[in-house]
């Protein structure tokens, strides 16, 4: 299925996202049913491995091909002051995942997975969305079209992550206008108190300069969104049409899911969230979105990290499925 | 160091408790600061790889040696009715072990560690605590020394698991005893309400029993534990001895644990919790160990399969640690 080549053609997916395969769902429920363990000891493994059954349209999911894609970004916003790191470290940053000196890669490699880069226009920053709009629909089409390229259709698992001086700013300003609200700024890479409150002015000055224009979720992330956020919705927007499962990593992939989810309640069935960030907002986000993460340990890097972590515990998930004797096999009584 | 032969040598192990490397652990904590993410950004990721550097003695911590053992034993409080499942089942899951068939057989595998099992005695239940002291005090050395033999000096980390049914229990009768209070009892394998209150009335009788001397944690375990919980407890203190860092498992291994915790404060410093249990009182005991939780997934298996599980995300921790470049090498400006 090659991209979409217009936004209406992004927007016809919406309304036909495919649904999990349940017959694979209730095998791989029947199997887990009679797996030498007290119904229910492993907990969140067990649901786990069903929903990624359902997914594959598997009774024994697998995980031999597993995909991260990161996506960079640059942004207008950051002539504002909010963040603790100048921009040119997106750039330094995409080459320290190109040498494979990132926690990203370390992450992937330990877990299996394998990485991929996407810079994504680093030398011309989004707009500063609080003058106008933060791309151009041709912009914004072009980054949704990358992040949907970036998804194998026969992959087992998709994770996404970002790398983007100033995002945060822009996801807390995407995640105001989805959900309403304030105070979705937070600390970022680690901004002090006065960094704090001028993303908050940032935010508030981008509701207001596009107040009446934030109805639609596609024009929210066209108008305070960024490039590598726009890649990450794409992209979760292709694993739903391929039926290919997706691990959310923090607050950026979660606000660029939201797109996806104010536009088309349901459309992150097919995703988990990996983590609850330590960014501030996260943990509202995601009950927002009504996911609950696998792992809280405090992590606040992007770059997929969390969602990378979270592979291990799938990965756990997925061996005690396919590989544990049923009762019947081991003799084991059931009590 | 040889396995002690008497309970006395035991209990002057306590008196003489090795610390951690702190050149180690300060060179460790030094690293984290200069790799490329912002400070704090990997959150207990740090944390966990300082901590280990500390117990391995090494500024870059490895694991390419994790040991996984998994005790068994019987329980002669099985005959008042504590457990959903019948005592013939702790004897048949050692056969799955041994077969590659359970849960733990497959995260060990998944996290790469070696795991070895070690049946103590499974057709000499322990008493019936409720009628007299589980244990001998031969009874318990021998069980002590079979838990210290299982723990490799060289090891890069150690973890225990367990099988016995009815040792939900013999936990909740020792952490009763240990840190007082009632309300220990949990639904273990998961039995119904008229089994949580027969496994209430056997804690309370237990301790009726045995009233007056449980005041030493060591004549705690002996007189209310099991042959495999003191395993535990033996492998817990030979890791401390030999500076082997410990990943705590659930509710059994808690209890295990608390012995040490109890006759020695900082006798856990060389552990950490491995997950929280959905067993009801595991979260009151980790407050009582003062130890907070890698994960939190429901799971309540035992067989040290929270342990193991939670090995994945200190990979993770490791890797990162040890295979992420610095600012200096990356050449990524620092904020």
């Amino acid at each position: 299925m090659p991209a979409p080549t217009t936004l209406a053609d992004f927007r016809a997916c919406l309304t036909a996202l495919p649904q999990a395969d349940s017959a694979a769902q209730g095998a791989a429920r029947a199997r887990d049913a009679v797996l030498t363990k007290p119904p229910g000891a492993l907990g969140r493994l067990e649901d786990v491995a069903i929903w990624l059954a359902g997914w594959q349209g598997r009774a024994v999911p697998k995980l031999d091909r597993v995909q991260v894609a990161v996506f960079a970004g640059n942004h207008g916003i950051v002539a504002r002051g909010v963040s603790a790191f100048p921009a040119e470290v997106t750039v330094q940053m995409v080459a320290n995942f190109d040498r494979g000196g990132a926690a990203i890669n370390q992450l992937s490699r330990a877990f299996g997975a394998e990485m991929a880069v996407h810079a994504l226009a680093l030398d011309r920053p989004t707009a500063d969305f609080t003058t106008g709009p933060a791309m151009t629909e041709a912009e914004l089409v072009e980054a949704l079209a990358v992040g949907w390229n970036a998804v194998d259709a026969a992959a087992d698992l998709f994770i996404a992550g970002e790398m983007g001086i100033g995002n945060t700013t822009t996801a807390a300003a995407m995640a105001a206008a989805l959900f309403g609200g304030t105070g979705w700024a937070g600390r970022g890479t680690g901004v002090d108190d006065a960094g704090l409150a001028r993303k908050e002015a940032a935010v508030a000055a981008g509701l207001a300069a596009h107040v009446g224009h934030l109805a639609d979720p596609l024009d929210v992330l066209r108008r305070l969104g960024g490039r590598e956020i726009a890649a990450m919705t794409g992209a979760y927007l292709a694993a739903r049409m391929h039926r290919v499962p997706v691990v959310l990593d923090g607050f950026i992939s979660g606000a660029a899911a939201a797109v996806l989810q104010r536009a088309a309640p349901g459309a992150l069935d097919h995703c988990i969230a990996g983590h609850l960030s330590a960014e501030g907002a996260h943990g509202r986000l995601l009950a927002a979105l009504d996911k609950a993460p696998l792992l809280s340990l405090g992590l606040r890097l992007g770059e997929g990290s969390g969602a990378a972590l979270a592979l291990g515990v799938i990965r756990g998930a997925v061996a005690c499925h396919g590989g544990m004797a049923t009762f019947a096999e081991a003799g084991v009584s059931d009590g």
